[in-house]
């Protein structure tokens, strides 16, 4: 286990998050007593990963009832309805902010609660439920990925997608630590992940914890390595994933998977069945959430462009579904076609 | 023309640079007398790209002659041989290098000279005519480009081409001014080409000057441009074209090549003629410079990894010819087959 968390409730009433803006160099946690201020932390990047901000929205939702001066039902319900507003306001692309939302409300209409402290209590052991499945469901992901993780395997990976991306483990991280805790012989590539360099500060800050061989490389750099190198598999993860198998992920997850394509390296996507989005037909429909101009111009306050540069800032790319080798869920494999076996999964 | 020099020659005997490695915040010339530091400025990227680093290699050589305190033939001659094998050594994949210190070698050997003095002027003389004919063939090959780049188009672009990459206009990026200059309504995407930045820090800081409107986005953000918008084509430069229309460019030209392929996007390689080896079969020969950890590692001062990351950072790629739709040289424009039409140049 590591020794940090990304994200965890602290009694009675406290979202505690680590602060992945400032990792690697410092290590900092922040609590959270306002479900804004949580969407706020999950806007800007506090906590990050499609897992992760799942968490996040469940457990600021948990404050409301725990915070709440009122004790009418009906003021506190509302106030729950406004705050999941808010929350699912923060970040457009990833699908698990509104799906850990949807599921706690469900609960709640569903239930005729007899006091405000029974909804309390409903509505935090859903979200600490959540959490807990988050990693169970990461680990289960993690193993069925074992299959395509030989030993000796060189493997390329984008953004980060591990234990900081989530509860515990995370995603395609988690499957490359997992192989790691087995004791194969990997090696891992980590493309830096420009503009917020998630690659380079945060999966390098992971592996460095694990003891998981690797090298940061730019971003551009990935062909390059897949052209020269034997390099056995790509593996990413994904921030939503539409019912044809297209992916939205942090932008550059489509550039790499092109160029594994053109250098036949099998390329994997990671997704737990929370971040299957059945919902949207294709990647068409997924809204690319463009963010603040200084993560390009500046790396950290350094300033890297001159004074009024212009520069486009999409978060995620769509990376349309012919380019996956195949999706690894907690499930098992999927293989295409995709829009016949991720239903499959749902059925 | 541009406010600022690349690399001049100032009399009596000075070689003077803008020094790439602080702009676009500082512009600082700094001012060599001896060749062994134009080849450490060569090396550290004071001076860089293909064109620009010919004529710094050529100016050095210049500086022999005029600072030799011996007044013997031989003497001279044989520091002069020294001095080119250091800046050979400098930078091992432009091509550029080598050509313009054998340019002024032939030319050495092939006179019987009378005197250090006129030894002096005839070899500042081809350095000058090297810096002159560089800013020639790059208008030449940017007229000729004229003809890909159509009024209203959009284009992408990698790492610094521009006059900071030449004595003046530069190759890809000299095409694009030129259509500028010609009144052509363009735009250009500038990628901003990690580790080094050279297009989020010197093409912008060019563009900027010339009035040319772009955008500078991430790496990994040029196939999501091509995939969801109207991009008419890329143009690139490149630091050594082999006999078989492989291009060594700066690392990330090959992944912006496969993306433009997969996306149908023209891909042109803007390449004056001393930047193709004839003598280099295919790309398979070229040596990749790896260039030192800290580029990753770090962005100017500010560390970015966690301590103790181990990286890659090969300097260049290879991208081959099967993903380069023409060349643009001074000469015309060169389709396929390049094995047969490239030779046509130098026939």
């Amino acid at each position: 286990m590591p020794t940090f968390h990304t994200i965890k409730w602290v009694d009675p009433g406290l979202v505690s998050m680590i602060d992945q803006r400032v990792l690697p160099h410092q290590v900092v946690y922040n609590e959270y007593r306002d479900p804004a201020a949580v969407a706020q932390a999950i806007k800007d990047m506090v906590v990050r990963g499609a897992p992760a901000i799942g968490a996040a929205a469940a457990f600021g939702l948990a404050l409301v009832p725990v915070h709440d001066t009122s004790d009418k039902m009906e003021t506190v319900l509302a106030d729950l309805k406004q705050a999941s507003e808010i929350l699912r306001q923060a970040r457009p692309t990833a699908v698990n902010l509104s799906w850990a939302i949807d599921r706690i409300l469900a609960l709640v209409e569903e239930r005729n609660f007899k006091s405000v402290a029974q909804l309390r209590d409903v509505v935090l052991g859903e979200a600490q439920k959540i959490a807990l499945e988050d990693v169970e469901i990461n680990y289960s992901l993690g193993s069925h990925a074992q299959s395509l993780i030989l030993d000796g395997a060189v493997i390329f990976h984008h953004c980060n997608t591990g234990a900081l991306a989530a509860v515990d483990y995370g995603t395609a991280l988690g499957a490359i630590r997992i192989a790691h805790e087995k004791g194969k012989k990997i090696f891992v590539y980590l493309d830096e992940t420009r503009p917020r360099l998630q690659g380079a500060r945060l999966s390098a800050w992971e592996l460095l914890q694990y003891g998981v061989p690797f090298k940061v490389v730019a971003d551009g750099a990935s062909g390059h390595y897949m052209r020269t190198e034997k390099i056995d598999l790509c593996i990413v993860g994904t921030d939503r994933v539409a019912a044809n198998g297209d992916v939205a992920n942090k932008i550059g997850t489509y550039n790499l998977a092109v160029v594994a394509h053109e250098n036949k390296v099998p390329f994997y996507v990671a997704v737990p069945k929370s971040t299957i989005d059945m919902a949207a037909p294709s990647g068409d429909v997924i809204e690319i959430e463009e963010r603040p101009a200084h993560e390009v111009t500046h790396v950290g306050n350094l300033q890297i462009t001159p004074d009024n540069t212009p520069v486009g800032n999409p978060a995620f790319d769509i990376t349309p579904a012919k380019y996956v080798t195949a999706f690894i869920t907690e499930d098992g494999i999927v293989y295409p076609p995709y829009q016949e076996n991720l239903a499959k999964l749902f059925q």
